[in-house]
């Protein structure tokens, strides 16, 4: 029966701001963001828990009257633009269903659901900023102050939301015991292998290098290429290459180049400035700075043989995260006892765990995502996949 | 006293629109390119030239009575956004100077001055407006149609000027005699190889290409290399290959990429389209067509290499231009006269000139760019040489 509640509540929530074309648009506190924050809640309503909101916006639910020291459970509601209708829904959803359990069974454990604000960071950056808020990790003013395209500060959004609560709510004043989330993997490994369940030993170190290539403007007739300064063919030199650095260390290591811009952008005149930001990741902390100063000195070598200056700065860099040993061992168990075939892998992508992992002991559980497709309308986890997940997360609550 | 007159008009008249910051911006039909049209009027009505307006707004001016088959002269007033003060202007001022030195010495020959509207092309595409409208090459209807960024009509804007007249105004019904269209080079060679006068042979071959690469967007972290369709990595490999191809030709050809997006152009996510445009210029125009074929199976095999697929459209493609050689004659007997070093060189940009070609016999003359460099409010040519060009065009008009 189980089965039943979490696909019906999983398919009617996660349906809203979906549309075929365009997949699912649930930026942190839009208006299809409070619509899922509202039918949470009513959900919650239903089976008696509290709800509780801290100053983050984000929404805590719990069958029990002593909220400390709970086991916490649940992950964020919220897509990029264009998003799926999987990710960290999925999670939110699932933990709801073991409250409806508890609710129908009886309670068996000390629970706590959470949906964290604005994980994605699309809307105001960075991301993760419920969890690093209730974790202390984020200067709450620092956050309250950052702006969204169209120039409205978080604090407001939030205020105007309904959903700002107490500092004293924070989970980091529960003292939880445990944190679970229980995430679709977003990438093609699990599928692809035929694994139905994945166990992240932990979160991947992540560097994001700003470079930006320095050449000279010129109309792109009358200059010849032996004069030419040409920004953009330094900055596609550098992507060649770092492509092809990352390829041989598979699966080790990964580079992208997602976003770069290019300066005047007129097709007849030849580029003067790219700017451009390059994503390292690796489990490997070490050879995740390691290659970020091999394709360092591989730009200088670039940018010198064209004549053109660079500049270097450091994003931001995460390092490995990793959890907790005795809580992957509860996973690996739950998996056998279930019968499912499960593999040991790194997430690749920051989550809401990262952050509570500085406060709690804490693990996720991961199910495979259809072509590895995320962040797009394509991205879809079965009903089989979603089930097993659950089933997990169950079996490892009750051997906690 | 021709000097002194001349650098005084084009030092006032040149600095309508600029601004140490910014250059010069005066676009078709803006504020400023209205105060250049009227202060080159005012110079007009002061030696008593006549005044008048094609349906394109190009302003014409001739001290002789008969207006049929003369030797027209003049190039173009507009700039592109942060342009430079020579571009155009220099030639306008020049052919105003040889109508003042009529005017106190005496009319020698039947003249027209010019003065070319949107040549730039960068308000209203395509560009070569007003030469095109006055030589019959372009349907009216179609530029008149034409919007600019706010949305403006190009009829609309050229109505409300003030600078509209009839279109049996257009040059083309005149029977022109010869176009001479004196010009800064916008490139380096004149400057760096010790010429003070360029005599280009005609315009080169332009071919630009629309290129697209698809691939398949997703997370930047869980997606494996080896798992991953980079549109991005295709098109930087495609553009740093060129880059080499068009080098090993120098100084035959030139190829580049000016314009490049990037979709969905976030970071953390794998880039799913890039679409370019590649710009390929060569005196020899066979040489321009096979190297289009070469870089397009190059793009080819890319793509394949990469699992991308790969879209090709011919933006446009001007064949190569040829001046009048008896004109081209005249202006290197000119040189010799004056004892000035000059070069028989090709124009890789576009100019009036090359729809003049159409319909007349033409050619060009042109001086230094300071480092090649021109667009930009950096565009620089001596007084020196800006003299010497002026002289060169007296005396083909002497020669004539």
């Amino acid at each position: 029966m189980d089965k039943e509640i979490f696909l019906e509540d999983f398919n009617r929530i996660s349906k809203i701001g979906w549309t075929k074309e365009f997949g699912v648009n649930r930026e942190a506190l839009n208006e299809f963001d409070i619509k899922v924050r509202n039918a949470l809640i009513g959900e919650l309503k239903k089976i008696g828990s509290s709800i509780s909101f801290d100053d983050a916006g984000n929404i805590y639910g719990s069958l029990n009257e002593n909220e400390t020291n709970a086991i916490i459970i649940g992950s964020h509601m919220d897509s990029v633009p264009n998003g799926g209708r999987f990710d960290g829904m999925y999670g939110v959803i699932a933990g709801l269903n073991v409250l409806k359990n508890f609710h129908i069974n009886g309670i068996r454990k000390n629970l706590m659901l959470v949906d964290f604000t604005n994980e994605e960071g699309s809307r105001w950056q960075p991301d993760l900023q419920g969890s690093g808020i209730a974790t202390g990790v984020f200067d709450k003013e620092f956050i309250y102050s950052r702006i969204d395209r169209e120039n409205k500060k978080f604090v407001d959004v939030l205020k105007a939301s309904g959903f700002q609560g107490k500092e004293e709510n924070r989970i980091k004043n529960l003292n939880p015991e445990h944190f679970i989330e229980l995430h679709i993997e977003q990438g093609p490994v699990l599928e692809k292998e035929g694994y139905s369940i994945g166990i992240p030993y932990g979160i991947v170190t992540d560097i994001v290098d700003f470079y930006t290539f320095i050449g000279e403007s010129n109309q792109a007739g009358p200059t010849p290429m032996n004069l030419r300064k040409d920004a953009l063919v330094g900055a596609s030199r550098f992507i060649s290459e770092i492509n092809e650095i990352a390829k041989k260390q598979t699966p080790n290591i990964v580079m992208t180049v997602g976003e770069i811009n290019n300066i005047p952008n007129i097709y007849s005149v030849i580029p003067s400035i790219v700017k451009l930001k390059l994503d390292i990741r690796s489990p490997d902390q070490h050879l995740a700075y390691e290659n970020a100063s091999i394709v360092y000195e591989k730009a200088k070598c670039i940018a010198e043989d064209l004549g053109l200056t660079i500049n270097k700065e450091r994003g931001w860099a995460l390092n490995t995260t990793l959890f907790d040993e005795d809580l992957i061992k509860k996973i690996e168990k739950a998996c056998k006892e279930l019968d499912l075939k499960y593999k040991h892998i790194y997430s690749w992508a920051t989550h809401d765990a990262m952050y509570m992992n500085k406060i709690t002991s804490t693990a996720m559980i991961m199910i495979p995502s259809h072509n590895g497709r995320s962040h797009t309308k394509e991205e879809f986890s079965s009903d089989e996949d979603m089930i097993a997940g659950l089933k997990v997360l169950k079996k490892v609550i009750d051997l906690i």
